[in-house]
């Protein structure tokens, strides 16, 4: 298999930007406030104002979804977005923010919260997927837009894209939902739950200097766990056979070279293990374990249905046109949730187009650059049709 | 779904024995003694000594199997072994022991290291299920039982039963292999490595005292993490939606309880984070981390045919009667897994039945009452037909 998308950068360099609120009541009923929220644009907004793409990043994403920033890092959606590309630059004005909640400027846990004088951490208040979407649209209308010709996001991101749809019709011209749900399931909830009960295991004990721009971060070695934990249910059996399978790190398989002292700890030996190993320390630098908690709750709270199950009262007052995307050989969100919502839209009448793409690489299949020309071109003609 | 099974105990109560031995010389090289074994028998031995059954327990088993212990604890598979039961007591004289590795009773991490006086915790040499095997074959020589009617295991259980019938296929007349493997997909080697270092982010911090006859425990809250990883994978996500869904614990659904305070830490609201937390604790107050560290990494390196992947020339010298059984909602061990290890058996053209069974439990279904009777049905015919 290819590797997580090459991006060439092509939008060129771009500054992460900040807009600031007095704050927002939440849908707890608590006001938060100040509110600051991180964003990126690409491109240029028509005279008409009617050619916005709204991006909305899953768990770990931030605002720097294309170009280059600072240190000449491509965005983590740079093979999506940019002059040419699947959403085109030159002919949409794409906007893409931190989410609230996140730790990537927009905020957040290691926000500095007013009344105390200290970052708030897991004092931060209960948020939830429709808090995100109305941070959000704060934002699109400070950016001076009252209709948007499109939102997208895959996994949390679709939920997001979802709850656009419901929440905000008349501000959505069309919605593109990518491995999402609308709701997680209790094997989902259970993943995030052990991913957490890691995080507690271990919980930051130092708070590392703020980058300039971001907040702190709090950092413990769960924090590394939960993803890990992540990382397994982000990718297919398939996609893990196809690229680790047995695979040792050094040694054959007659040399394990593993051994541990009294209070020892292991390597990865294995490669999946190596791998896990890369994508946890990795996300420590650039992560913050309380986001990572208030994220991942809001995410088992999403139920757009509720107690009931019954998605088509929530659908009936969506407007957007809809494409709803699953991946063949996500397990994490499959097919059969996909279908439930495209179900829900068809029992209202909206308008709804359904692909599965028969792509192996699992959940984090509209992150993979195998998977991007077959997204492109989907993605693409949906956005030119609308 | 039915619960785990209720036990009636009905073969009566047993005790856990003992067998020591000067020592075994590990698959790795290095000698480990004094070696020390614990198991249970139920039954009779036949004059003639050929109708012994010998029960290999899973990843958190232990010698206990059937009967009740001195506090009435049924053992954890007294559905199957017992008078009349699908391992019948009346006809078999069954034997189960706890694993090389383990913490009930056989050597193991919270054994006392005779050079050091101390328990052996991390510095327990690497383990293979080959050396545990082997020391099974010690006990049951010592048994004075030169040949067993059958070996029978599911899990780590089943992937004994493949070793023994290729270890030692002059002892060996039958082999039931339940949800096994001939190796642990990249994804099951993934799952164990996350669940280690979730125990090396919480380490124990002391020694629990010894319960009588066993040894201390190491224990902290990481092996519950772990362990919660464990539960995930052994349950379809079928039972999960079936058993919990997304119910809360105490509050509807527009009233979550969720609130952390800076350094707070959350407990389980929806059902299923409450059933692994129960899970998780109750695994930390029985097993030990060093046992949990060392046995998952036998398993991780259980690999029957080695790096060029073919089982057949491993298969040719096996004279057993084999018996291999897949559920059909384990996604852990699935069935193609079973179906390798048959395709090289009939290879060789060795005498092997197959069944998928359709249960909807997941990789644990062998340990479910739901499944029993089923069980019961295929294992009963064939132990007879030997």
């Amino acid at each position: 298999m290819k590797e997580y998308a090459d991006s060439d950068g092509s939008y060129g360099h771009v500054s992460t930007q900040f807009a600031d609120f007095e704050g927002i009541v939440l849908e707890s009923g608590v006001f938060l406030g100040p509110l600051r929220v991180a964003y990126e644009t690409y491109g240029t907004l028509s005279p008409g104002k009617d050619n916005a793409v709204l991006i909305l990043h899953a768990l770990s994403g931030d605002a720097h979804a294309a170009g280059l920033d600072a240190d000449g890092r491509a965005g983590w959606w740079d093979a999506m977005i940019g002059p040419g590309k699947g959403i085109d630059t030159d002919k949409y004005f794409v906007i893409s923010s931190n989410c609230l909640g996140g730790c990537k400027g927009t905020t957040g846990p290691p926000s500095i919260c007013e009344a105390t004088g200290k970052p708030y951490g897991r004092s931060f208040p209960l948020i939830t997927i429709g808090d995100m979407v109305n941070v959000q649209a704060m934002l699109v209308k400070e950016l001076g837009i009252e209709k948007l010709h499109n939102v997208i996001g895959g996994s949390m991101g679709g939920m997001q894209a979802l709850e656009w749809a419901v929440r905000h019709p008349d501000m959505v011209r069309s919605a593109v939902v990518i491995a999402a749900t609308g709701r997680l399931s209790p094997q989902g909830i259970a993943f995030n739950w052990v991913g957490r009960n890691a995080i507690y295991c271990d919980p930051a004990s130092a708070c590392n200097d703020s980058s300039p721009g971001y907040d702190y971060q709090r950092v413990g070695k769960g924090l590394a766990v939960a993803r890990m934990i992540g990382h397994i249910t982000y990718l297919s059996e398939e996609t893990m056979e196809a690229k680790f399978g047995r695979k040792l790190r050094l040694k054959d398989m007659n040399g394990y070279s593993y051994s541990l002292g009294e209070n020892g700890k292991e390597d990865g030996e294995f490669e999946v293990e190596s791998y896990l190993q890369h994508q946890g320390s990795s996300f420590m630098r650039r992560f913050d374990e309380d986001s990572y908690i208030m994220i991942t709750k809001a995410i088992d709270y999403f139920d757009l249905a509720g107690p009931d199950g019954d998605l088509t009262p929530v659908f009936r007052n969506i407007e957007a046109k809809m494409l709803v995307l699953s991946f063949s050989s996500d397990w994490l969100y499959p097919t059969s949730m996909s279908l439930a919502i495209v179900r829900a839209l068809q029992a209202e009448k909206k308008h709804v187009s359904f692909v599965e793409l028969d792509l192996p690489y699992g959940h984090d299949s509209f992150l993979v650059n195998a998977g991007i020309p077959m997204l492109t071109r989907i993605i693409r003609g949906f956005l030119e049709g609308v």
